[in-house]
Formats: C-alpha cells, structure tokens, sequence
C-alpha cells in the first residue's frame, strides 16, 4: 500500500494507492498526488512500473500523474509505460499529458480486453501467466476495481513427456506454458502437466459502492483491497451518497466472496485510527487488516 | 520555507515553495507536486493564502497547484484566490484548471502592476503598507522572482495631529496611511507623520541564474530565499546550461546586494548535505543558512 487517505493527502497518509510487484515488474493502481514521494517512502522503485491502472478519475486518485511521469523521465525512462482506466482514458488524460509535457518513453494508454490482459504483453519478465482485467464499481463517476491473476499450471509429469518423446531441454518451456513442436508434431503444455493448480487473485476495488461485480470479482481471492472510507454503521447514508463503502460492508463483502484476507483503505479525515474499529466488524470478517501507508505482504503459491 | 527540493520531491524534502504570512493573511510562493501535504506538515494553514505567486511554469513549481485548489474546495473555502505569475499565466493555467474542476470560491489570475500590488487590495486584512512585485529573472522559460515589501510609516508626531485639529479618533488612520478629512480640508499621514521609517522586505528569487535584477531586488532585503541548486563550485557550467545558481553565487548576490540575511533552497538531489557545504562560502556571505522544510524566521521592524 502506497497510500491510504481518502480526498486529502495527509502528514501520515497518502492519498489511496498501491503497488503489485511480480518478478521485478509492477502495476501501480491509482496514483494521487504525492504517489511519487509515497512510493519511495515505502521503497518501492517508480521504475518497475509496466503499468497504472487508474480505478476513476477524481483528482484524489490522478494529480500525481504530472509529476511521477516527469519524474521518470529525469530517470531517464526508455521503455513505454502503459496506463489503462475506464470510460473516456484518452479525455482525462490530456491535461495530464499537457501538463506533462516531454518525455523520453512512451506513453501508450491501453484498453484492457475482455477476459484480462496478458501482463507479459507489457514486458516479456512477467510470467505467462499473469493478467489483469478489470470489472464495474459503483461510485459517482464511470469507476471500475481491478483483478490481478497469477494462473498456475498444473504438475509437470516427467512420465508423460518422456512417452512423447519430448527432450529435456524443452520441459522448461512447456512448464511456462510454452507449446513445443517436437518431431513435427506440437505438444501442448496440458500434455505434459495435470490440471491448473491454484494460484494467486489480488483484487484491488477503488472507490465504490459496495456490488456484486466486487464481490464477484473477489470470490477466493488472497488478498481483497477494499476502500473503507467510513468507519462506522450511522455512516451507511453518507457512504451510499457518496458513493463509498464503511467498514463493515467491506468486511461483509469480504465474507460473501470468501477471500482469504481483506486490507482496508482510503479512510476520511474523520477516521483518525482505523485499528479503534476493527473490533466492531471483527465477528463478520476476522481476517480483516487497517491499511497504512507501506504496509507489504508477499503472496506464495498454496504448496 | 514549505519544501526545499529542486526538481524531484524526497522524503525529507518536498518541492521548492515558501509563504509569507502578514497579519494572518499570506503568499505562497510556488506550489510544486506535494505542497499542500508539505504545507500541513510544516503547520501553515492552507486557508491563509490569499495570493500564489508563481515563479515559473516548470512542473516542480506548479504540479501541486490541482490538489491545493480542491483541498482549498473541500474545506469550504469561499472567498477569492489569487494566482499570478510570469507570461502567458493563463495559457500555463488551462490544463490545470481543466483538472481542478468546479471549486465553490473564485480562482482569480492576476497581472501585477508595474510598481507593486497593494495587497490590501487583495484583502483588508493586509495591512495598507504591504505590496508584493515582480522582477525578470533569467531561466530556461519566462520566469521572475518576487519582492514582498511591508511599508513603514514615519513617527506619528500629536503635536503636529493637534496643531491640525485632528481629533484623537482619526490619529490611528493617520498612522495607518489613510488621509482624513477634517473641518472640509484633507489632512494627509504626511501632514501629521515623520519621513518613511525603514520597512521589511523580503525577496523570493526563483530559479534563476545569477542577474542583475536578483541583485537589485535584494537591495538591502531583511532575507534573501535564493535557489542554490548546486553546491559545489565546480558545477558553476551546468548552473549555467539549466539556468540555476551555485551555492556561491546565492551568497555573492547577497552581498553584492547588501542583504541581511540569505536562505539557500531548491537543492539538487546531489547535494545530500547542504550545511556540509556552507564553510565554503562563508568568507563571501557569513549570514547564508541553508534551507530546510518547515524552516521559519518572524521579520519585524527594526526599533
């Protein structure tokens, strides 16, 4: 977690975002103003972005564009870096590129396809297996949350390869889910290995309502990123408002969705310490967390 | 000093901006990426600031500017903001208003007049001798600094007050500089005041290379803010290419200019310990001091 205030950045809190690594690549999901310094706060470099992935457009989750695209310029940034978010990108984008002037990278703004985008179409280290698609939020402007995907395949069977005659030398590349042409014939990564395993879904909601899409997109997922800009129950009214979730719906959406583990974050002003609530939902999800500005896990495949 | 980083924001140091505050009332200079978190941290209210002057347009002085408006939004502001700046000021501010949104108080750019802007102009508080102007200073885009002067009226004199027939109730807007009309005939502060008393000024350089008008603007300053981008000597060529000041030559202005006192900010990322290099120039301006977030100083009159 980058950042963990909603609306104001503050002394202690940045404004809401966070930062998905995977085999030295990342994807920086919404970038407020002052992401930059909160990023090298939490000693996550700028560089190892492939891509951010805006969840809406409201200035609390896009006025660090300016400055952390210039700033990777004067670290002389070569490769392109992809940006993606909902409805009309390329409009809420320009004044930010206007602002931004010059750069020496690309800038390309990407559209994510239906079914989840293949992150090693960005950049040939993240694995094949890796993707990030995008579903609809409720909030007051067109919003979507964000699924990240690390798909495992299943056992590699030495037995099965060998009966196909297939050489050591290419069971690497089969295990990445490479097909292989051998003797002429191709041999298919489902051919050497037994059913997908499970792997790794970190589901990262910006600013919304709580829905179904959420809840949806976050059925079994390790880790579920949920605003929780208010914390207590009489703040269902607001939140509905304003479109925004309190705590206790976000543990509840947790609950429904049978994730593994639930961050909670983008808490207003008013919520001077998150941790003083947890108590009041701990009954509805037990595994729920308060974010805070560079908090970090790591995600491990099951076995 | 609000933040004292040149072109990139650190954890120890925001971007480049300082403010002035006078009877409650204040000027922020410059507003790179973070100024409103900086702002906070270094316990100046937001809601103060009355005017921004811009130095130049350049993405550290200004990316902070669309989050600081609509802080300003939600906390209620109403009242008018001010913004100037050199050339085109609404060019430079077209995409950033884009960005800024609706906002429930008036963004007002702003020409300074040849000669000063009487900020009481601006707001009563201001007292009347209080005026900030402009100087050109020599940067890769049109740029200028700012002088900010607080006027000091000369001793008022009863005795000359009462020669007049000025009755008791009008001394207080006599001293203040306001003429009064008494028995059909204007007396003047003038009529009633001794000859102008040494006021306050201070000088807001901007980036800038070394030149003439700095110098002369600083004329005498109670402080001097001049950006010192590189500390070393030898750095005097790329000074000279980017349009930027050596260590050495912020306090050669100084002294060349008669200030009292010389604040150093917009350090380079190279330069990890600006007080390290202050014993090199010691011999040329003994009252240089290096500037740090949230460094203060209270300026009065000198009896």
């Amino acid at each position: 977690m980058i950042g963990t205030s909603a609306l104001l950045p503050t002394p202690e809190r940045a404004l809401a975002s966070a930062f998905l690594a995977c085999s030295g690549r990342g994807i920086l999901f919404d970038c407020g103003e002052g992401t930059q310094t909160a990023m090298r706060k939490a000693g996550v470099s700028l560089m190892k972005t492939d891509l951010i992935a805006l969840t809406h457009y409201h200035g609390d989750h896009i006025f660090g564009l300016p400055g952390l695209l210039q700033t990777m310029g004067s670290l002389e940034r070569t490769r392109p870096l992809y940006i993606t978010g909902p409805g009309d990108l390329a409009e809420a984008m320009d004044p930010i590129l206007r602002l931004t002037d010059w750069v020496p990278y690309e800038i390309r703004l990407l559209p994510l396809p239906e079914g989840g985008l293949p992150l090693s179409s960005l950049d040939g280290r993240w694995p094949a297996g890796a993707s990030l698609s995008a579903f609809p939020t409720v909030h007051r402007v067109p919003s979507r949350g964000y699924c990240f995907r690390l798909a495992r395949a299943g056992r590699f069977d030495p037995a099965r390869a060998r009966a196909l005659g297939v050489p050591q030398k290419l069971w690497g590349l089969l295990q990445r889910g490479e097909p292989q042409t051998v003797d002429g014939r191709v041999v298919e990564p489902a051919d050497v290995c037994g059913a997908a395993r499970r792997g790794i879904k970190v589901v990262y909601g910006g600013d919304t309502l709580p829905c179904p899409a959420l809840t949806a997109a976050a059925a079994g997922a390790d880790l579920l990123i949920c605003e929780a800009t208010y914390a207590e129950d009489e703040s269902a009214p607001m939140a509905e408002q304003y479109g925004h979730t309190t705590f206790r719906q976000a543990a509840e959406t947790a609950a429904e969705a049978g994730a593994k583990r639930l961050w909670l974050t983008h808490f207003s002003q008013s919520v001077k310490d998150p941790e003083a609530y947890l108590e009041t939902i701990a009954g509805v999800f037990p595994a729920t967390e308060c974010g805070f500005d560079g908090k970090r896990t790591a995600l491990y495949f099951e076995d």
